[in-house]
């Protein structure tokens, strides 16, 4: 039996589905992690642009949109122990431009960009307070990488009480077996993976 | 019998006292809410001059700082329904001097400086964790206002497992019955309420 | 000038109003808190009885309720440095009639009794999920005390992104000094304090 | 080049190691998990008693030790969304056996048991600020699932400032696959994945 097999079986995997109000989520797109040269980056060109066409459609739809970039203090006290785990992360400092948002998806008025310090979205940010304010009730998820702030984001989206949506196309990882493998467990247990094309219909349904 | 009496007989008001590594907590001094020609502000020269004093203990023992800041999206999405209770909030917006740090306390290097949202220095931020990695045991508190982010602040921090210590003489407000009444409900039952003169001491010693 | 003209004249004290979907949160109607022989305990008849009444309102509407109640483990633990401060909290243990709702109050199916450790209902619980989940935006606050827990929820309840309203009639304290203070604040800057028929009327309407 | 080639070059991976004062997270080794019988369950037997051995060196070192179990209203109000994505949770009522703590593991006075609605052991509980007051400064981490609860916790261990240890014996999953791939991105971002011997040895040193 597959894992996706006894997931179902065991009475996981069922589909969340959209509510009445989404808003999309994009998670560091920063150049620091869409540009190769960077020690934290890679080449997400394919993400970058589905993740564009998604943001197009909730335009289109006056929808609530939503960015995070990752950033700390220059002495790193904002960063606590995670820096001890991941010393590149001292490459995002205040005026660096990696921690700017990649310009293929550059943000609008009403647009918040988030600055976060950890993997989750919603840790250390009032993100989930807005969304509140908002009426949000589901959660599209864009962004990078997958087996880390997408994946801590999408959790705590679920933890938060949003329905949440993860954009398979636009969102992407440094590891292809490290994307897979956490696209299976948000699917199994937090999130619907669902492909650009369902969602965009979704939106403009 | 009077209130503190009623709270002492009823088992309120116990000291919760220094632990070993204390921390400075400067809630909101900036320009917004130190200058009384803002609408947010009031003159608050003395608690400001109270807490240089304060600050130099800390910094002479090589104790963690924090200051916090308040400031919004210029679309105000990230206030909430807060700037619906109060309008005024919208002052505080990216590029505005109000938001700065009161000169007469300027952070130095190390001392993050907090940006937040709502009333506690807490919620929405990841203060706390820095905390936590900087293994503070003890959050003494000063700044403004008494009745709003300093309450907010106090609770949050008994709330997140920090002793706590609000520097009676380095906190402010815009209403002196608000101010006292606050001392009052804080000393009773989350923080204790200390001279600076006692702290300072403390901190040396 | 009174200070609640210094409020309004500074762009404060605004009103939140009522969204589409409020949700009553009854805060800490326990009989160590509404039983005036607990030594936490104060005669708060009138404020349980109207309560009662507001309760009525909401279950006519089929709208959702959420109680709280304050308990900790036998060890004291999970009260954290909250329990330095107020030694009397030791009382609400496990298995104490203390911590039980009011039977004047009795929760029915599907009214979630949340166990809280904290003054705030919405600190180390997940409340503000589920609220967020049944598409709730307004938050109508009774229970006790309040310048304890219904201060620090109706703070919180702002700051997760809720309309918070605070039923005047329905909330008490130990000390009416105190019951004021926090009212003027919590009205000022947090909350609109509105008195139950209003109340009862806009749910209705 | 391996993945984990990959993370050392790009500034991954780095050891965040024991700090003074670690406490013990047991994370769901409930009935309904450690009980194949239950549809949330499968045999762990191996990481029970692996943990059981850990306990002991905890208990000996009199450090702090935490469990948590996962229980919902029988209404599942408290479940929020994530009783959508996952059906079978309705299994943990109150009063089934299934959210009681293995008898293997039986929590001591002292010992809490928390009881979460989501992943994290953070989420919606107020584990971290009992940590905190108990000076606790890294987090040994064991329980299951690898790929769920284990692996949520974990990051917001590490998002709360704690450092973060997983021990590889004592963790377990309903998929082999889920388990490796999750113990790769802890030890890359988040933990150090550490054998049971080699904490053992730590914890007596």
């Amino acid at each position: 039996m597959s894992d996706k097999e006894m997931y179902i079986q065991r009475g996981f995997s069922s589909r969340v589905g959209f509510g009445s109000r989404p808003a999309l989520l994009v998670i560091d797109f920063i150049k620091g992690f869409t540009d190769a040269s960077c020690p934290l980056g890679s080449n997400l060109d394919a993400e970058v642009e589905a993740t564009a066409r998604l943001l197009d459609a909730f335009r289109t739809g006056s929808l609530p949109v939503h960015f995070t970039t990752t950033a700390y203090d220059d002495a790193m006290v904002s960063a606590g122990v995670f820096v001890r785990k991941v010393p590149s992360l001292a490459q995002l400092k205040p005026g660096s431009p990696w921690i700017e948002i990649d310009e293929r998806l550059a943000p609008r008025p009403g647009e918040v960009v988030w600055t976060k310090q950890y993997a989750s979205a919603f840790f250390g940010t009032s993100l989930a307070a807005a969304m509140t304010a908002q009426r949000v009730d589901t959660v599209v998820v864009a962004g990078c990488t997958t087996s880390g702030c997408v994946r801590a984001s999408a959790v705590d989206s679920c933890q938060h009480g949003f329905r949440t949506i993860v954009a398979r196309d636009c969102v992407g990882d440094r590891s292809a077996a490290a994307h897979e493998s956490n696209l299976n467990d948000l699917d199994a247990k937090y999130a619907d993976v669902v492909p650009l094309e369902e969602i965009i219909k979704a939106i403009a349904g």
